[in-house]
């Protein structure tokens, strides 16, 4: 080899799609907080308390154990069957009936958001999301280059009465995130949900409803999915990863069987299938009945941490400053004095030790720059009163 | 719920990427073989007497033993720095030197062509490949719209010559799979690697070298990588899915630094993360030095079965047929007299008890139907033999 190694590299000519997809500011600075001593009430990361360890370690032996060859080889697209099954008869149980081919597994449920906006956004096209909606998503549409158009929401979730003819012209998906939304903790009422529906009907809408946090419920469970109401234009996903693990990557969808087809033959041409061996471990582990005694636990310690980020918050918060009671989930979201700019407190929070997520990246338009994320699931109970307590003080600070 | 429950579904309106990605009749006339009576030389799975399932018992066992929480949580997106380093120190000692953040892991290769399409193809602009070129990277690009230039391959892979400027206006990656290629099982001359680099120099491309088979050389190892020859515009692709398992889906990418971070930026909108457990695990068999032993391995039962199927195919095949010799990997590619279409042979080889794959969708323009792909790695010896005879006497009697 006598070839010249010392070339710049080359200019890089991305697409244009891949030119708008700018890094992160703010995963940037919260890159600071990785590994100082900064209490984190950014992360969006669920606890690992409730990751069931033994159970996976025990269901991923076993598999290598009996079927090792098989767990290893390349497996359907679709997913395995009997994954697909288990989850077909938890929501038919839940009064949806449902088939296995009504089920696409993915590789999380930022796979499906994915295949989604390769299934349906146009560039230009507009495309309904809430304000605010789940940045995840957002990025993942982005990159299929649609126009967004949002609809307001408030304590009850997105108002349905702001579809109306114009909203919808030309659009064909709704997304949103129905129960303890990311970010904002937020829950569609059961009446929001029928009118939800009804609307998606009157003007041919798909929804697409993201549901990663309807398990953990604190008191209740919430009200019936979009599906339920809209089975017909609903494609609903969900994941392990807040139930299970997260490092697992799995995750599913669930849709008749025509869309389930269409995004089966992208997934195709994305990566092949999902891992054969973690769908064979998880299907083992669900198969055990460890939901049963595992959900309860989960929910139980999520509850437990947002009852003390509420105390926290009621306690130190300076006048003016309101925030969301979540029913579930792992968020509360902010809403500091109008002239407040969240992201304008992010590095002066992080030098006195404490990290959230400022809420303009979650807005797909039009950002409400005074509020802001916190997550209340991987910090311990006191640290979580001690990074309220600071954080109170700044906002205190800034609004005087 | 008084929701209706029995509408038809909604009317599906994917968007025009999606619209354009059709099932694929090989697939569906390959579905008849599953389970029935059929010698399948199909096939592009990797043997499973290949995969390592005692090592990888035992380091999945052992990640989630010490270390399992963190093994179960989302972690970075452009993965496990121990496995990235394996990877960098592997490269370096081939020749080329590699740093770990030069790596990214992703799930499976196939996620690998699928991110180049988002971040490199636009619609309409012309993209170079190969004539025939792998399938699975013609349909990831697909979805993206390139218009699709096509270069003349020989036995000694792709022709290097044929890129002038007409070529290559307004062009910015070629694909190729350098080493025994899927589908014809040929493998591009060191001579042509120093005349390609040239070439992508003169007219600006990039190279991507899709590279999975590469260790599965049978006496000696291919020529070095296209990315030895021009590191500074080379984007190689591999996977462990030939080397240990394709059910983990893990596959990496090794590129310029701007590269890899703009498809790490792609990435994070498509998956968030790679399963955080599989690369634990996999870094955890490589660290231990299990590919000194078991690429020999590998390397000789693939051999063996290649000679097998090369015997047959001397054996038995009518005056007329030509075949290549793959010097690794798992595919050899036949070219039958020139009237005769092998689409319009599978149905009645199926019949007869051998399944193949016909040439025609690895061709993105003008297609030479009288082409098909043999696989042997999966399948015995004495079923080899038994195939091509079939084979070769239908193929005998269609001449006649």
């Amino acid at each position: 080899m006598n070839a010249p190694r010392d070339l710049p590299p080359a200019r890089l000519r991305p697409a244009q799609r891949a030119a708008r997809l700018k890094g992160s500011v703010i995963r940037e600075i919260l890159k600071l907080t990785a590994g100082a001593d900064v209490i984190s009430l950014a992360g969006g990361l669920p606890s690992p308390l409730s990751f069931p360890v033994p159970a996976l370690r025990a269901a991923f032996d076993a598999v290598l154990r009996d079927d090792g060859a098989a767990a290893l080889q390349y497996s359907s697209t679709e997913g395995d069957l009997r994954l697909r099954e288990w989850i077909a008869a938890r929501e038919t149980a839940r009064g949806v009936p449902t088939t296995a081919d009504e089920v696409l597994i993915v590789a999380g449920s930022q796979q499906a958001l994915d295949l989604l906006g390769k299934a349906f956004a146009e560039p230009g096209a507009p495309l309904l999301v809430e304000s605010p909606s789940y940045l995840g998503a957002l990025q993942a549409f982005s990159v299929y280059q649609p126009t967004f158009r949002t609809l307001p929401t408030d304590d009850a979730g997105l108002d349905p009465q702001a579809i109306d003819a114009a909203v919808a012209a030309d659009a064909r998906l709704l997304y949103s995130m129905p129960n303890f939304q990311n970010p904002t903790g937020r829950t569609l009422s059961a009446e929001r949900r029928a009118l939800l529906a009804q609307a998606a009907r009157d003007h041919d809408l798909w929804l697409v409803e993201d549901d990663p946090y309807g398990e953990l419920w604190y008191e209740q469970a919430p009200p019936p999915s979009l599906r339920a109401w809209a089975r017909e234009r609903t494609i609903r996903l969900s994941s392990f990863s807040k139930v299970l693990a997260p490092g697992l990557r799995l995750g599913y969808v669930i849709a008749p069987v025509e869309c389930i087809e269409l995004l089966e033959r992208l997934k195709q041409a994305t990566d092949l299938c999902t891992a054969t061996l973690t769908q064979r471990a998880a299907a083992q582990v669900l198969a055990s009945g460890l939901m049963d005694t595992h959900l309860p636990r989960i929910r139980a310690l999520y509850a437990a941490q947002a009852q003390v980020m509420l105390d926290a918050l009621a306690e130190h918060m300076p006048p003016g400053v309101q925030w969301t009671r979540p029913a579930g989930g792992m968020f509360v979201w902010l809403q500091l004095p109008a002239a407040l700019d969240a992201m304008a407190l992010l590095r002066p929070a992080i030098a006195r030790g404490v990290a959230f997520v400022p809420g303009e990246p979650f807005y797909a338009l039009e950002p409400m720059r005074n509020t802001l994320r916190l997550s209340f699931v991987t910090v311990p109970a006191e640290k979580i009163r001690q990074g309220v307590a600071t954080l109170a003080g700044l906002i205190a600070a800034a609004a005087a």
